[in-house]
């Protein structure tokens, strides 16, 4: 049987969609391959140049999906696991969510004048990342009560929202949830297209994650793991609300992903994507002495012209120096940017995914367990 | 359109079954129906007696399934969130978890006699639910010490299996695992039919459940979201391992229900099943000014004669009374076990959901996000 290719179908998929891709379950049965899938067949990962990276995930995939490979593992077992902040969207010179939670911060600063002789608060507009997001930085703590802590959750994924609609990254000009990497909304489309299960395990806040990423990359809100603190239930006027406290504060980073995974999956999961030292565990708890033929990869960020190559500086946040030392051994892709990705971000208003057959049958083989 | 009916196919799902699967999507794409359909039309829940609870429950997935209805919500949104212990397998007198804990504490007190001196384990041995499930039980903890903090989740997950492969209910002669509701192991398949995600949200661990949970109801380690501590990263001889710590300790029940269900989920669910007044603030958060047509069901444990008649009495550990007074108010579905339920337990080797093409239809609708 040929690997499994992607076929756009044009038209947004309704009754007529349906029915074309019930007839083109047919192949994929067994049954001979109508000509029309060769001329529809398109290239899963345009964004990606040919090159090391490109091949070994492309190759991958084929091998751990294809029925009759002695690499095949099933659906239920395909989860992939995505770090957020350097590996689908940029994080330097300041993580995305350190620029909402700070806008935010001036914005009440701005309200209640009285904050601005808080020394904490005096620090964290500062916004050096390093002090901000040391593990159980009290500074944090202070910034969080002031920008979250309090709210219900619907309230605050409103704050979020509004953000998104009006700030703009300084240097791009656009929305940051405009600022995914293309290539990466690629290959989170062509996994799912082939049955796999795409997961966000990020430092970042699940809460705040959890607001655009369905409409960024197709992750929904239950497949997003991330930071987290207690919410607390309460019922006001009869109503439920869950309303965001600083108890039981979670940073979701180095150790803590493989805990996290564990946490909210389960499983092991068969392929981790990262892009720093902060997700070497990650990408070890996935890869070795996995008795499936997992996958790792680290985005390497030596894009200088487009982007920023800061990766292997001593002080940066998102610092790639020990993962990127072990790679090699543990068989670890290294996408290098620059050389690898031809583009960078989605053309505006760019369709997510193509809607293509075989994520349609990948579903199907999930449910047969 | 007819409301989605189930479709037994009687062979395995090969290669045939795929394009017959394949063939049958075309009704469902608003194509004529060929005659087939209502020829292997079967009853979903073959061990619920015609009442109002079937009724409510068959005519409510119905309601927010069918294309077209004005209450149709998303397959995105369908999520439905199950308690564990009295909800979908007994928990009178004692929870089932509670019993693995006390054989394998009693394992180890044999191959550690020293151990039946110390004064908590002897309370433990009791066996008395209450002491031993108190939120933050002192008790509980020096009994999961003792079974399983210090284990890798490899080795309890072992332990679980083997505790099921040869212990015995004392009542019913069966593994635990084999006595599961029969008339719940149908609702989850007709939800799943319907594009339901379907999730365990237990007081029970996380790491019990998930042991035996894919095979005994269709739900995976993902979708299983119990109580829980920390585990621990470790590198064993370079290999990576999740040990179980003590810390972190969650009690996933009453208030802690809704918070897990944020933390996990990240939605509102669409559908709450409880039984106890555990599970009040699950429903609550479920069903309460919830802008969907959202769906809440209570099992009342009424039947003396093959289970046990005892949620209201004034001690019962898996108590159902405020919850039961709050059921008229709220619109939920109060099952009565002894009226509603024809068959309790699952025939030997029952086989979970028959192949049905809504099962197959549904997440080729879950994808079109």
């Amino acid at each position: 049987m040929p690997p499994l290719r992607c076929f756009p179908v044009t038209t947004p998929l309704g009754r007529w969609g349906l029915a074309i891709a019930a007839a083109m379950l047919l192949p994929l049965a067994g049954l001979p391959a109508p000509a029309l899938s060769q001329a529809h067949a398109g290239d899963p990962l345009p964004s990606w140049r040919d090159g090391p990276a490109r091949r070994a995930v492309l190759s991958w995939v084929q091998r751990v999906t294809q029925a009759g490979s002695p690499d095949f593992v099933p659906p239920a077992e395909r989860m992939a696991t995505f770090d957020n902040d350097g590996t689908l969207w940029p994080e330097n010179p300041l993580p995305f969510q350190l620029r909402y939670i700070l806008d935010t911060l001036r914005a009440r600063v701005e309200r209640e004048p009285a904050l601005a002789r808080d020394p904490q608060v005096q620090v964290a507009l500062r916004g050096d990342p390093a002090s901000l997001m040391a593990p159980g930085s009290q500074l944090l703590a202070r910034v969080l009560e002031l920008t979250a802590t309090g709210m219900t959750v619907e309230e605050y994924a409103a704050s979020v929202r509004q953000w998104l609609a009006t700030a703009r990254h300084p240097r791009y000009g656009r929305p940051y949830d405009q600022l995914t990497y293309q290539p990466m909304r690629e290959l989170l489309c062509h996994l799912r297209a082939h049955g796999f299960r795409t997961w966000i395990v990020s430092g970042g806040g699940s809460d705040f994650i959890r607001v655009w990423s369905e409409a960024a990359y197709g992750i929904p809100p239950e497949q997003v793991v991330g930071s987290s603190t207690d919410t607390r239930f309460e019922l006001r006027q009869g109503r439920p609300v869950l309303v965001k406290t600083l108890e039981r504060r979670f940073l979701n980073d180095k150790a803590g992903k493989p805990v996290s995974i564990h946490a909210a999956i389960g499983r092991r999961p068969l392929a981790a994507f990262g892009n720093s030292d902060g997700d070497l565990e990650m990408l070890l708890f996935t890869t070795v002495a996995n008795p499936r033929p997992a996958f790792g990869m680290l985005v390497h960020h030596t894009d200088s012209r487009r982007e920023y190559a800061y990766d292997t500086r001593p002080r940066s946040s998102g610092r790639l120096v020990e993962a990127l030392a072990q790679a090699p051994s543990h068989g670890w892709v290294v996408v290098d940017m620059a050389r690898d990705w031809s583009t960078l971000f989605p053309a505006v208003d760019a369709r997510l995914c193509s809607t293509s057959v075989t994520e349609e049958i990948a579903p199907i083989r999930a449910i047969q367990r």
